[in-house]
């Protein structure tokens, strides 16, 4: 397989940048004191549609010929994933066609159509979301975008870090959280691109370890209906994420739910930020114990804001 | 009286900057299609002690020659103010003196300790509080630092809105809440130096109208006892301030309870940080229509963002 090179993630950022937000770096000496370290926040919150997901489809909607963008994309996601691809598809101003699980909440499902992706609803079986969009692919010919197994995902994601590194070019450390992998490969890739060797540590969920795991054991142990409240992080590792991670990730940390929930919360009181808690699981670690850096600058990838006022975990 | 000049203003940003953060200005593509006009935010609520109040306080704090900074300084405050005090004057090593009501909530007191400030108990009137800090003030001799009526203070609050229009010169409006209108002063002395005259409007609770009353009567006229969501604007105009706001000050628009909320929740939805009810106000002003300027630049000052999260307005 054709590997992914920083280049890829410098093109994306390119094509990506009338699109996309660069979205801000924050500090804060409290969050500091409390990890021993200096920390630089990317906010990935604040990015389109909520999260860092914009990136990488909105870099692998416009990587498309204009004859293959105009069939469309398609894919089978009912997260964030899905509202970025609809916005992406939508600014290109092709059809975005979205597998969905009947029982998926109506506020996933209204966000989708908010950004005017096409959804179809199917079973919520791995087996009927595979059927489902393999329909969708034979009757509209459209091109399915992976939410992180796919090339053009992974450098889209990649462009966080390039602006942080940009940003604060003097890093240390990059921590990410890590559910499918496409942003801890793309953070990975930027962070040892051209000649820099920062170091690069994905944080996921105890509940969730299926990355420690895989790392461990040298090949994809995936997660089985992982529970976690970090609900970003429940997807497993593919091959291409695996095979990225495998060679340029110093470390998987796990963290409990308990310190998901108090970094999220520290965040949200001493930065003064929304963060969900699969954006928390960087700083969880951080504060956990999990991984530490004493004195060292550390850039931590905030994923996503994308949480539910109305059910807070505390 | 002397006047507050602009050079006072510039002065303060260099007083203050050792200490101060200079904070993010945010914008929102879905903030600006609901108010119809760009907005830019200055995020005071990640100032430190999480309101722009620290700039007054640090201000008024390191304006003080060593022998007077030697006695303290003194307040009677339990909001902002009074941990604002409490860290400038930590910063200086020197006391901070605060007078506070015996029924001040537990997370008021300690947040103030948390800051090392020295706390004298009073009952909860207004005449117990005035008479406890001349006791304080007749024993240590430390110099009172008023929230608002204090001319270093209201310069010191100006140097958000200097930073501001240093970070987006072509603003054509700023709207900054008003309680007791140190921020409002502040920022309109700000708007209108150097030779700009930047349009300045203040915002604040229907249901606690005081600046909006006093400025069409040409006389203040306090709030008694207001009841808003709004904490940090329940506080009336002083002398100063409504001389600054009389002469600088466009417009006083008043926002309904309802709107604060909403506002509030916008922001932390969209934008993805946490202001508190006081900080929306502005907000609420431009998206309930009290306030509109259709297609213009428009700052607003986000004052503060010290919710109690267990405690949510909706």
């Amino acid at each position: 397989m054709t590997e992914i090179k920083f280049d890829d993630i410098e093109k994306a950022a390119v094509r990506i940048a009338p699109y996309a937000r660069r979205t801000p770096v924050l500090t804060s000496a409290s969050l500091d004191d409390a990890a021993g370290a200096r920390l630089f926040l990317k906010c990935e919150n604040m990015q389109r549609v909520g999260a860092f997901k914009f990136r990488g489809a909105c870099n692998a909607v416009f990587s498309l010929d204009d004859a293959e963008a105009a069939k469309g994309v398609a894919t089978h996601s009912s997260g964030n994933h899905a509202q970025a691809l609809a916005l992406a598809a939508r600014l290109r101003g092709v059809p975005a066609y979205i597998a969905m699980p009947r029982n998926a909440p109506a506020v996933k499902r209204a966000g989708v159509e908010g950004y005017g992706g096409i959804i179809t609803f199917c079973e919520p079986t791995v087996e009927s979301r595979e059927s489902t969009l393999a329909r969708i692919v034979a009757q509209a010919g459209a091109e399915v975008v992976h939410p992180y197994n796919d090339r053009r995902v992974i450098a889209g994601q990649g462009t966080a870090a390039l602006e942080l590194l940009a940003d604060v070019p003097d890093l240390d450390v990059v921590v990410t959280p890590v559910g499918g992998g496409g942003l801890l490969s793309g953070t990975a890739l930027a962070a040892h691109g051209a000649g820099k060797r920062i170091r690069v540590i994905g944080a996921e969920p105890k509940q969730a370890d299926d990355a420690y795991r895989s790392i461990e054991a040298g090949r994809i142990l995936p997660s089985v209906n992982p529970q976690t409240i970090a609900d970003g992080l429940r997807t497993s590792l593919g091959e291409l994420t695996f095979a990225v991670i495998s060679r340029e990730v110093e470390q998987i940390v796990t963290v409990s739910e308990e310190a998901i929930v108090a970094a999220m919360r520290l965040v949200w009181e001493r930065v003064k930020i929304i963060v969900e808690p699969s954006g928390a699981v960087p700083v969880a670690a951080l504060l956990e114990g999990g991984f530490r850096a004493p004195g060292k600058r550390i850039g931590v990838i905030v994923s996503g804001g994308n949480v539910d006022l109305d059910a807070l975990p505390w």
